[in-house]
């Protein structure tokens, strides 16, 4: 029986020399892959309630779309800097060199609303992160953060949970 | 009763001085909005089968995944270039100012397959009309493009039409 992570592909020295790129295209192409993925990313959360799916720029939009109308629930952006049109808060995250900046429309929360951040992949954590902390910003409780593909050795993982974040994923890959 | 324009915030001069922004985050943000915006989006393919959904970056992604999940469908990312990470075509079209180019994984379609094509917002149609030629360049056959916006003002669904394209949108603001 095929499962989620035998859709996924895997691209050597993607987008730079020695990183093995896990590549969720295939699996999203698939009418077959792209329902499992979302079944399983949902399964954890069986029965709860959430008001609003917020997924990262940019292949996280396409799999919070799909949860949020899932969930009949709401969808929000998280972007980079400068793609939003209306007023916003922003948060920086490290780089591997330098720093970069992601932003939530200030009024695209509201307190005490239930929360769950969606990406494709979990490497460093860093824009994940971001994402937490920008929700919390304007009052929005994570109740959980799913990933398609989890890379434990980069670090997010811990990251996310030393922020006592419920942390979710369908495909663990070890190793860098 | 709310209908889906009324979901739609408009921001002046973003990103330009004289531009009306119109800004589909508030109608994704609110659970009926999204669901009644899919819906509606869906309404005149009711009963049509699709293969795949193609959703252009980034904003039809968010439309696209949920859109792709109502229909059982695949969903495949028409992107800018240097974003996807194995084998790609692509098409360049015409800015206001030069010119950028758009891509597609060259396997993200089989010959034959039936697409509906969304975005959020149709203006000049230049990324759309890349859009499906990108698609008709793997063989597939595009059935529809659906988008929440239309500003037939800018030419997009004109020129989509004259490509024989069938547009199907949600809400028409006249004028520029």
């Amino acid at each position: 029986m095929t499962e989620v992570k035998d859709y996924i592909r895997t691209i050597p020295d993607f987008p730079h020399e020695g990183i093995l790129f896990r590549d969720v295209t295939t699996l999203f192409a698939s009418p077959r892959g792209f329902r499992m993925a979302i079944d399983q990313l949902l399964h954890p959360y069986s029965g709860m309630r959430f008001d609003k799916v917020v997924g990262l720029e940019a292949r996280g939009f396409i799999l919070g779309g799909a949860v949020a109308h899932q969930l009949s629930a709401g969808f929000v952006p998280i972007r980079k800097k400068g793609k939003l049109p209306a007023a916003t808060i922003g948060q920086a995250y490290q780089l591997e060199y330098g720093e970069a900046e992601v932003e939530i429309h200030d009024d695209a929360i509201e307190p005490g609303e239930k929360i769950l951040l969606v990406d494709d992949l979990l490497a460093t954590g860093g824009t994940a992160e971001a994402g937490v902390k920008l929700i919390e910003k304007l009052g929005g409780e994570v109740i959980g953060c799913a990933f398609i593909v989890d890379l434990p050795d980069l670090g997010g993982r811990a990251k996310l949970e030393s922020l006592d974040m419920d942390v979710h994923a369908l495909c663990v890959y070890e190793g860098l």
